[in-house]
């Protein structure tokens, strides 16, 4: 049973929707171009005549460029040239967030997730003029439009997109950032923006949900940006009013048409939620929220304390561990990471509300199990932390170990070293681990390297022509998807991947 | 320029829509039947489960069989059996009047008309559960439902049609009729109540607009069943507010989404509109309207008198002469009849106003004209009238000239006899010169044959399985179509078909 406390929370703390109407700023047509993001960019058509002055007949097509990336609504206003409308207007449309979408729009779907979030259509109109709002909220720069049937010339008198969000201006970027700075911000607040719709949505094209670990990210970058803590509390809130039975915390709820749980539960996650709730704290003050949450804050340690009891778990833990998308990683060590990196910020919780025996116990804990890691789990001839039976050794093990404060300062400093210089190294994949890695960079006191891979993966991101960031990023694999083999599933405008408009301003 | 006062009385007689809710009356299978229409037939699948107790996954479809064609929108209300709702729901539906529509639904589409016509939609619903209206209006007594993708597996817990219509109930049957024409009369109202929307529309699924030679013969049926003369009114109030500049009453107007003119003209409608008056006026006694509709009914004779200084014209009108969709039929002979059949109402109403000169102007070039056509028309030798240079035999121009009065009493019986018993003659194609012919024997006195070719006729659309009666029938080739070569374009439900609720009760 929901916490209908909690959910009334949720509600009072739903945001008003911004709504402005966004104009086509370009026709355009997709060419081939081996240096764009999956070989496909979009090109300016030098039309003479604007939209409305021209006309379109069966088997015509169309893209047109709203300038950014948007969500929100499509409104057509159609009329057709002779006004002796004979037969219905049939169009397909397709929304699109990247070229390939469109370029690649006729392929057989291959996809593991459902069809039903590519975002195409069919519509048929039967009268003429008309104004059509179409039902469904997208996530798009790019409109396809493909005359399938018109009684005669078919005339767009309008088209224009209705965007959405919780917020609709940008944060100034700061004095001194330098171009590419101000357009990496620019583009991480821009996805940031498009995700904060009812709730935080991870991304507003696919799945368009909820999720604890992509939340904690977003709360980092609202904070340094937007400052909508009402909208990081509603959220708070939606999650734990789901606990399960044995008081596990989901990690993703949603919110529409009413809320409800996923039933889904990620053990990084879960642990992660305590640094959520101080992240908060420590932006807004709100002690009562802290006092509402610690029951089960504090319970996704229990659930899991005695698989550590050894100092390192014996076995993966049983539940969904997630730490990045990438196939074959390990991910005890990385886990555990999470563990005492949320435990630490559990104790600081404890102490804040006077339960100081709890603070205690939570940082004794954390200590023993970082000196066990160190014990067990490091391999002091490579300098790096291993992970699982097989020794694997991963970025996102060494990440979490620093983030964990398992090594600190110059140890720190060395073994992020040691990874960059490490060959056979297992890599990020997501955006959110690399957010990870910046974060290790900055506590190490490593700003430099810090930004410097900011500017090389994010800023690799803008020169392929992105103007949000994705849900899946890995340069020498632009078509990488971690649904099956057909990139249009992927998310490209993805909140966990807003990172830069939250570390351009740690400088 | 429209008519802005006959618009303003068209407006004031707009009809209120009854709306009705329907469900489902069986889930059905299309079943090859050489016996049934086009070969395809509707067959009854015994599920043990209502459709709301079963489920349904990617791939599934079923058929939902209404009990009769209505017109009218469709709500679905939808829920995932495990209410996880990972994705959004994508479901193809094919809204039916008869089985082939479902049947050869993945046939490549090869109408001359506009592929828009066709009722199918894909839709994408992204919250669950969810209850959705779409926003068209459909003409339909089967729906097909296909499951495209679906989160885990879909319940439909409610399928309705909203039926519309300005009138919901049925004219009893009379006393003395046989169950065959108790269903015949049944078939023929449900046909009129279908195409009962703001005006009376030819075919709810296809064309959806006002015609005047339509609007005729619905205006006798109506006055025969539902006797709803505000629609017929508002019609006849459109179709004159749009006179071309030279006077000519358009053949067909649009009511949507603002009344407009189609510019389209046919000789023989416009020769009729003062037989649709005087008929309209002998039901109501409105001799207001009359007055006001005088001069544009004359209009119609005045701008092709010329043509028949000689009796006979010398050539077709410089129109689109239409009588009935019949490849190679020349229609002079059968238009002229529509030119002196009209006429002759025209003196009625002349005199009835008190156009006394008018009035037997009109007599007198009618009788003459009828004279020249037995002169120059008639071959003796055959005992039936030709039509253009080649002497063409049809029907056609024996039934206009049965209706003109060209012919009367006995010698109207005889050339009807000839008629039945010629063999080369061109047959009508269309139910609206199948009426005409009704008429025809009902004038000359037939009354047998007329209810003989009544059941033969429609008798025989009902044996086929139909509920409405449709635009086309020729049994020899069910899959006729006057629109290229494929039969899902043709209305199955089409106004100017429902002859028999009217001709069955003047026995």
């Amino acid at each position: 049973m929901p916490n209908l406390e909690f959910l009334e929370k949720a509600d009072a703390r739903m945001p008003v929707s911004r709504r402005w109407d966004v104009s086509p700023v370009a026709l355009v047509k997709t060419v081939r171009d081996s240096s764009a993001w999956q070989g496909w960019r979009m090109e300016t058509v030098h039309a003479r005549r604007p939209l409305a002055e021209r006309s379109f007949q069966n088997g015509d097509s169309f893209i047109l460029d709203f300038g950014e990336e948007l969500v929100g609504k499509l409104k057509l206003t159609l009329r057709s040239k002779e006004n002796y409308n004979d037969s219905p207007v049939r169009l397909r449309l397709i929304f699109a967030e990247f070229p390939l979408e469109i370029a690649e729009r006729n392929r057989k779907y291959t996809g593991t997730l459902s069809r039903a979030w590519i975002q195409d259509e069919v519509i048929t109109l039967d009268d003429m003029p008309q104004t059509y709002t179409l039902p469904r909220v997208y996530a798009m720069r790019y409109l396809f439009v493909e005359v399938m049937a018109t009684p005669n010339r078919l005339v767009f008198e309008d088209i224009r997109f209705t965007a959405r969000s919780a917020v609709r201006d940008f944060v100034p970027p700061l004095p001194e950032f330098s171009p590419e700075e101000t357009e990496l911000d620019r583009a991480a607040q821009r996805t940031l923006r498009n995700c904060m719709q009812g709730v935080l949505l991870d991304g507003p094209k696919r799945d368009r949900r909820l999720w604890l670990g992509d939340l904690r990210l977003e709360a980092q970058v609202n904070a340094a940006t937007f400052r909508r803590f009402d909208i990081i509390e509603r959220s708070i809130y939606l999650l734990a009013a789901f606990p399960q039975e044995d008081g596990r915390i989901p990690a993703c709820v949603f919110d529409r048409p009413e809320p409800y749980d996923s039933r889904t539960f990620i053990s990084d996650y879960a642990f992660l939620f305590a640094d959520l709730l101080w992240f908060h704290y420590e932006q807004t003050g709100n002690e009562k929220l802290l006092k509402e949450m610690y029951p089960l804050a504090a319970k996704q340690f229990e659930l899991f304390r005695n698989y550590y009891r050894n100092g390192v778990a014996q076995e993966e833990l049983p539940a969904w561990n997630f730490i990045d998308w990438c196939d074959g990683l390990n991910r005890m060590t990385a886990c555990e990471g999470c563990y005492i990196f949320g435990l630490r910020k559990l104790a600081k919780i404890a102490r804040r509300l006077k339960k100081y025996s709890d603070a205690k116990q939570f940082e004794q804990e954390a200590g023993f199990l970082s000196n066990e890691l160190i014990r067990q789990k490091f391999d002091p001839k490579k300098g790096l932390f291993v992970s699982g039976k097989k020794n694997q050794i991963s970025c996102a093990s060494q990440i979490w170990m620093v983030l964990a404060g398992v090594v600190t300062d110059a140890d720190a400093r060395t073994l992020l070293d040691k990874m960059e210089h490490c060959r056979n190294i297992l890599k990020p994949v997501t955006p959110y681990l690399h957010h990870h890695l910046l974060e290790a960079y900055r506590i190490a006191g490593e700003k430099d390297k810090m930004l410097r891979h900011l500017h090389n993966y994010w800023g690799s991101m803008l020169k392929k022509g992105m103007n949000v960031f994705p849900e899946v990023f890995v340069e020498e694999n632009e078509r990488l998807t971690p649904y099956g083999t057909d990139p249009r599933i992927n998310s490209a405008c993805h909140a966990w991947s807003c990172a830069p408009a939250y570390f351009l301003r740690m400088k």
